[in-house]
């Protein structure tokens, strides 16, 4: 049986879990992909004490690239300068390329897919979006025959944590951030995750994915968690649904609304059910219906799995002389509709704290009405402090910058003591 | 770009659905997998009056097979006899087969793969199992390095359908039947559906994917849903919980146990949130943690997506010069526990209709005690006939054949008249 040898370029926690893996599974990975893999190379920046198994360690990524040792390049450096360079070096000089990075597929990736298709070599990402959630081949493969509606889900895991812990302790926000942040779940600058650029990263390698044309991650309208206090889980309660951090993309008249931002989910949808880490993605297709896809959103060894998925496929295509790039599981190539940052109209949930007045409210529901926003709901939970009185307005359907605009408004009232809170609420029965 | 002629064996709703979505996405599919494909041939046993594309309509399955103008047979004929020499034939015959039969493949799929193997062609049947959720993906490729612990789900979207309908009206099990058979979403001759048989089958492929080894799956134990009533619903309401059929393979001391029955599930569990005629597969592995998998169960079109992700990607490799049996796509080759029909011990439900009199309860409390069985709640809803009174008696962990000897000898019992019902109890929090 052929052995493969892998280099793996960054060999952190995802790398480390690989080469555990590997090890000790060899004999069924063997079995099941038709070849014998082994890491032969790594290479990272800070030298390793004692290597865990006898590989050739480089300190450049150069050498681990051009190794006549290496027959896979596996990056899982992060970042996006340097691991472009040895992904775009690698691809060009004919070597098939498994990446878990998805900050470098969200700014580089249809550059990437490029070389892979020119050079006819497979680059594989499976790991990139919602770790140990094989989402990557759903829409690449699974749907392959169908046209999308639309792909949403919980794209980063800490932002979940945080709002599983605010609803269920009924805690703010701070206080959830520092209890993720002393389990590791969340860095000591948590904006990455908090503030929604993972998984805008996350929802522009979906994107392209699904609907193909180009993506530019920065252009994506992104809102966080920050904003959220634990008022906003005695609210969506009372409304009978829970907060999410959701990244999507949907199809509609005008072309493919793309935004990251908290909604407010009915108990009955199934992303109310996503707790903790973990990370669900949602397709819909017009022939295929509605598939979702739930798993753990991180973590070594479940990103691990993934990444050895992309491995085995291509190690036991190299084991039987069919290596090529695989046209499927690239990026979609045809799409009859522009992207676009609109979102179509959605019902809003809003919520303000005021100092209360006599004709405040009215002077609130006149900016609404002056922005032709439809009140649904009031809601008004008991509160004593007078001088800081949270409630919720929900309104009916209108689109989101005409919403934020009326929003801007309601802010500069000076009866309204923190910033009005919207969130985008759906399948509320 | 090259033209993959496709036969298609069986034109019924998902073969007609198939031919549509090839017709009117030609030029996506094309793009998306390197290759034209169109249906050249069908073959079924009616004639039909007006094709609706110009095809070579056969009688004989024969004829199409050995065909020059087909390079890929499509089987959705059904049934074993028939499918499995048509498959094999073409298998033998050097040609790749696309099949959704799950009879089929529960009957004959290692033989079959048997075949794909030692002649090098590819054997793709993604969409016999949950229809519209690609987990036979998920299993032989996204998870194709991980040891799994367990596979288990909701696998017979009408018994779904049936469960929700008599917890949300809280009906009997042959009305909400009946109603399942008007919208055609249940046979004139349910069993097959609400006895297990076809989520059985099912599990027999998942089981042989996951873990290997010879399943046969006429001897898993197998129970439906007919013994289940609406007060049943009304309890596990009580119980914070919901009704499922599941069909489950799962890891443990002894080998992989494999069951079909009606589990009490709680409101938390991902599988409480699966309703109507949807499917759902949860993953469990050592180091890809829980992974679920969610669509609808059936239906020509998601079939169809199915069925045409396999015939994609085996005409892209045709295409390329790729083709070849995947091993990662066929059943896992090593195992290291047997399969048997044994599952562990598993906390219970026990739902009896007692004719109420002194000492009836303390009388069947002493049969469970017999049989070393610790109850854990008795629960009983008000009723006024005394004659036939339902309660609930949920007991510590047994397993499923030690309960089963108990349950017979309390339906032996004068007092108890309606065969007592167990259900399989799960993540009650």
């Amino acid at each position: 049986m052929r052995t493969v040898r892998i280099g793996i370029a960054g060999f952190g926690t995802v790398g480390q879990a690989t080469a555990s893996i590997l090890a000790s599974h060899q004999a069924e990975i063997a079995a099941r992909c038709g070849a014998v893999l082994c890491v032969t190379a790594i290479c990272r920046r800070s030298p390793i004490a004692s290597p865990p198994f006898a590989v050739k360690a480089h300190r450049d990524w150069r050498e681990l690239v051009a190794s006549p040792e290496v027959d896979i390049v596996l990056e899982t450096m992060g970042g996006v300068t340097d691991a472009r360079a040895l992904v775009a070096t690698a691809l060009e000089s004919g070597k098939p390329v498994v990446t878990a990075n998805k900050n470098l597929l969200a700014a580089e990736g249809e550059a990437l897919m490029k070389i892979a298709d020119r050079r006819n070599v497979p680059l594989g990402f499976e790991a990139a979006v919602a770790g140990g959630v094989p989402v990557i081949r759903a829409i690449a493969e699974g749907t392959a025959a169908d046209r999308l509606r639309s792909v949403h889900g919980i794209l980063n895991g800490t932002a979940n944590y945080i709002l599983t812990r605010m609803e269920a302790g009924v805690i703010e926000f701070a206080d959830a951030l520092g209890e993720a942040q002393r389990l590791g779940y969340a860095e000591a600058d948590p904006s990455f995750d908090v503030d929604g650029i993972d998984a805008r990263d996350k929802l522009a390698i979906l994107a392209r994915l699904a609907f193909g044309g180009k993506v530019d991650a920065n252009a994506i309208a992104t809102t966080g968690i920050r904003g959220l206090t634990a008022i906003d889980m005695v609210y969506a309660a009372k409304l009978e649904g829970t907060i999410r951090l959701v990244g999507a993309a949907e199809k509609h008249a005008d072309g493919v609304a793309l935004t990251v931002r908290p909604w407010l989910v009915s108990h009955r949808d199934l992303l109310a059910k996503v707790e903790g880490v973990n990370n669900a993605v949602i397709l819909e297709g017009e022939r295929a219906g509605v598939q979702m896809f739930y798993g753990p959103g991180a973590g070594g060894d479940a990103t691990a799995i993934a990444v050895l998925s992309d491995l085995m496929e291509i190690a036991g295509d190299m084991a039987s002389g069919r290596l090529g790039a695989k046209p499927t599981a690239g990026f979609r190539e045809t799409t009859d509709v522009p992207l676009c940052y609109q979102p179509p109209p959605v019902a809003w949930y809003l919520r303000l704290v005021i100092e209360d007045a006599p004709g405040v409210l009215a002077r609130l529901a006149g900016v609404l009405a002056r922005h032709e926003i439809n009140i649904d709901r009031v809601l008004q939970e008991p509160n004593l402090d007078k001088r800081r009185l949270p409630f919720v307005i929900t309104v009916e359907p209108v689109s989101e910058p005409l919403l934020l605009r009326a929003v801007a408004e309601l802010d500069r009232d000076p009866a309204v003591k923190a910033p009005a809170l919207p969130l985008r609420m759906v399948a509320m029965e």
